[in-house]
C-alpha cells in the first residue's frame, strides 16, 4: 500500500524502531509487523507502484527480514515481470532464515482487484489488465498463494489487528497523497468485484477536477496531496505538504486555514453520506493526514454530528497499523491457507 | 411500505386488477401478488403509518384475501395495540379463508428496525421505541414470526422476484413522497443494526434543509415530494404532483425545469456516490417517480455515465413490484419459518 505522505511511519522509521526495541515513538502502540501471533510461517508482499514491502512471518508472528525494495520496471509482460521478481524476493528471504519454512505467501496489489477471481484486473502504475496474477504466482512459487488488493487487505488487517478490532461493519479511510478506502461488511471485505470502496473518489461536489477524469471527488479537496497542492497553486507558495498547511493555518495563514476548512468540510460531508447509506459502527482513519495534528478526529467528531440527525453516529477511531497493514493483511490472508 | 405519489400501482389498483385477470395494465409483468410459488401457506403484513396491507398466501403462493386498512390510533402502548391489530385482521383472514391453515406469519414495519433482534427501534408515525415486536408477535399469534424492515424486506422482495433478480449486490431506490433505499449484499438486505440505506438522508450538498432536521439531503431535492413543493413556493402553484412538474418543464415551463433539472443532478450525485463506495452490479429504482415519465432512467443513465471514470456503471433497472414489495418480502420471509 502506498503511503508517501512526509513522516509517514512506513517501514523506513519501522526498521529503526524494530532495531530500537520494537514500539513506535508515537501513540505506544505495539510493533504491528511483529503482531500477527502464532500459526504457520509464510511469506508476504504487498506490492506498490513505487516499491514492495516483503517479510517472511515465522511461527510466532513475527516478521522477519522485513524490507522495501523498489519495483522494478515490470515491461510488457507486467504480470510475469511482478512475479519474477516476487520469486527473486522469496529465495533472498528463504536464503536469509533458512530454518522458517513458509507454508504459504500472500501478495496484495493496487489498483482495481478481483480478489475471489484472483486476478488484477487493472492498475495504472503497473500496467497490466485482467492478469491471473493469482494463478500465475502458484505456478512460479509451488505454494498455496493468498491474493487480495493492498487497501482492502490492509483494511481487513485493521479489524483483526488494529484500529477496528470491536467493530464487524467498519469503513477504512487511508488519506494520504489520494484517498483509499475499504468497506468491511461483517468482518469481511466488500468486493464487488474489485469495484467497491473507491471513497476517494465518490463526489461530494461538482468540482474541481481530479486526476482521475471525474470532478468533484473527495480525493480532489481532502487528501494531504490535494491540500499541498491548493496552497502551492494559490498563494505560489510550495508548502511542505499538509501538515505544513494545517500548520500555517494554525498560525493564522487565512488562504491555509481555508483550504484546511475545505477539506475537514469536503471529509464531513464523505462521512456524512457513509453514515446514511452504510452506517457503520466505526470509521477507521489512517494515512499521513491522521497523523497530521490540527485536531483532526474532534473537528470531525463536531462536524459530522451537527450534519447527522437521526443517523447512527459512528465510531471515529485512528489506524493502529499504518504503513504495514497491507503486508500484515497478506501474512494473514496466506496464514488462512497454511 | 408507504407509497402516496398519485397513481401509484398499489393495492388500490391491484384489486381491480385481480378482479380483471390478475395482469398489470402497464408493463405486462404478472401480477407480483400471486408470484411468492409453492410453499406453506402464511399470513403477511406490510405495516405503514397510513394503513396496514394484508392478505393470506396459499400453497401456491396465491395472495387471498388481499386488502388495505387503516393503520388505527395506536394509543399509549403503540406496540401491544398494533399486535392487537395483526391479531385481528388475522383472525377476518382465517375465517374468510378456512381451508389456508397458515404455518407462519410475516410482517414488516417502517423506521429503524433491528430485523435480527426483532426490534422496532423508533418509527416517527408509529410511535414506539425499543419495541421487541417479534416477540410479542409470537406470544398473541401463536405463530413463528418473520419480522423485518418495510423496504428492506420489499428490496429484498425485488431480488427474488422483481428487477433485482439477476444481480447480487444491489441498491434499491424508492422515489416518492420521500426517497427510502437498501443495499443488499450477496442477495440479502445489509442491516447495520437497522441504521443503513437511508440514501434519502445522505447529503448531496448543503442545503436545502430537510424534514428530518439535516440539510442538503436527497429527498429535500429529489423526492416526488420535494419537486412538487419546489414548484409551489416558487410559483404560488400548487402542482399535481410531481408528474405535472415533470409535464409542465416539457411544454416550456422554466421554473419547472430548473426544479426537474436540479433533482435529476441530485439523483445523479447520490448514484455516482452509491457506484465509487459500493459499486453495485445494478441500481433499481421503483415508487411514484419511476413512472412518472420524463425518461427518468435515460435522463440518469446518460448523468451517471458521465460523472464516472474508471468507475463500473451499475444497471439502473425500474422496479417491478412496486407498492406490494413490501408484503411479498413479509411473505416469504414467514416461508423462511414455516
Amino acid at each position: 500500500m502506498e503511503e508517501e505522505f512526509p513522516g509517514s511511519n512506513d517501514l523506513r522509521s519501522r526498521e529503526t524502531l524494530l532495531a530500537s526495541g520494537g514500539r513506535r515513538a508515537a501513540g505506544g502502540v505495539e510493533d504491528a509487523a511483529r503482531g500477527i501471533g502464532a500459526g504457520a510461517a509464510v511469506l508476504a508482499f504487498d506490492v506498490g507502484g513505487t516499491d514492495i514491502k516483503s517479510a517472511v512471518f515465522d511461527a510466532d508472528g513475527t516478521a522477519l527480514g522485513l524490507r522495501r525494495t523498489p519495483t522494478p520496471p515490470l515491461g510488457d509482460d507486467p504480470a510475469a515481470a511482478l512475479i519474477e521478481e516476487l520469486a527473486r524476493l522469496s529465495e533472498e528471504l528463504r536464503a536469509q532464515h533458512p530454518l522458517v519454512v513458509p507454508a504459504a505467501l500472500g501478495f496484495v496489489v493496487p489498483g482495481i482487484v478481483d480478489a475471489d477471481a484472483g486476478i488484477g484486473v487493472f492498475a495504472s502504475n503497473l500496467g497490466w489488465r485482467d492478469a491471473p496474477l493469482r494463478d500465475l504466482a502458484a505456478e512460479r512459487l509451488k505454494l498455496p498463494i493468498a491474493f487480495d488488493h493492498d487497501v482492502r487487505s490492509a483494511s481487513w488487517a485493521e479489524h483483526r489487528l488494529g484500529g477496528a478490532r470491536a467493530h464487524d461493519d467498519v469503513v477504512v479511510l487511508i488519506i494520504g497523497t489520494g484517498i483509499a478506502g475499504a468497506i468491511l461488511v461483517g468482518g469481511e471485505p466488500y468486493t464487488a468485484g474489485g469495484y467497491a470502496g473507491e471513497i476517494g473518489h465518490s463526489p461530494i461536489a461538482d468540482g474541481p477536477e481530479c486526476a482521475c477524469g471525474a470532478r468533484g471527488c473527495l480525493e480532489a479537496i481532502a487528501s494531504a496531496g490535494a491540500i499541498a497542492r491548493r496552497y502551492a497553486a494559490e498563494t505560489g507558495t510550495v508548502p511542505d505538504g499538509a501538515r505544513d498547511v494545517i500548520a500555517r493555518a494554525a498560525a493564522g495563514d487565512a488562504v491555509a486555514a481555508r483550504i484546511w476548512d475545505d477539506a475537514l468540510d469536503a471529509l464531513t460531508m464523505s462521512l456524512a453520506q457513509l453514515t446514511a447509506m452504510f452506517a457503520p459502527q466505526a470509521i477507521v482513519i489512517g494515512g499521513g493526514l491522521s497523523r497530521a495534528g490540527g485536531a483532526l478526529f474532534d473537528e470531525l467528531r463536531a462536524r459530522l454530528a451537527a450534519r447527522l440527525s437521526f443517523h447512527r453516529m459512528p465510531e471515529l477511531l485512528p489506524a493502529e497499523l499504518e504503513g504495514d497493514a497491507g503486508l500484515l493483511g497478506a501474512a494473514l490472508r496466506a496464514r488462512e491457507l497454511a
